[in-house]
């Protein structure tokens, strides 16, 4: 099993419509990666270690494939409606990793 | 629900040991924070967006607790122990972060 995580950083000026990214960009991301999407998630950021520090992302999303591979064929084809999609929900340029669950 | 996110960001000269966090320092977290644990997943970096791009991150791990202060109860009275075993797997000054689940 594989983890896209979505980073959206905390900063100076950065917002993120946590509304709007899990009533509409995530469903629609579930909507057009289909069955290949084998689950999400979603998290704001509270804090950093210590309550009442900075959180470093304002939040991150994260969807489920089976391997890269599975991921690249379900995504890919609709990257450009899906990225076309962010700046209705925020102006933070995001980091992408794709991961290997390990436990 | 509320999420503890443990980042090891990649650089030159980092390292990390997945299978001492994996069969070690994680089982042990979850044996002195005892039930206020709810659950824990661990992920190893593979790359960014396109296969071949650097990971972020060597290594995440993530604790789930119901509240910030169910996770401060469990976890500082071992505070000592729990980042005394850190070199054993990594030279890496982590980043963490606390974050409300929201899906």
């Amino acid at each position: 099993m594989i983890k896209v995580s979505v980073f959206y950083a905390s900063g100076e000026g950065k917002n993120f419509d946590i509304g709007y990214y899990c009533e509409k960009h995530m469903p629609m991301v579930q909507r057009l990666c289909g069955a290949a999407l084998k689950g999400m998630a979603v998290e704001r950021g509270l804090s950093g270690m210590t309550a009442g520090s900075a959180a470093p992302f304002l939040a991150m999303g994260h969807l489920y494939f089976d391997s890269a591979e599975a991921f690249q064929s379900a995504f890919e084809p609709h990257l450009n409606e899906i990225m076309g999609d962010v700046p209705k929900y925020t102006n933070i340029q995001p980091t992408i990793q794709i991961s290997e669950v390990k436990i």
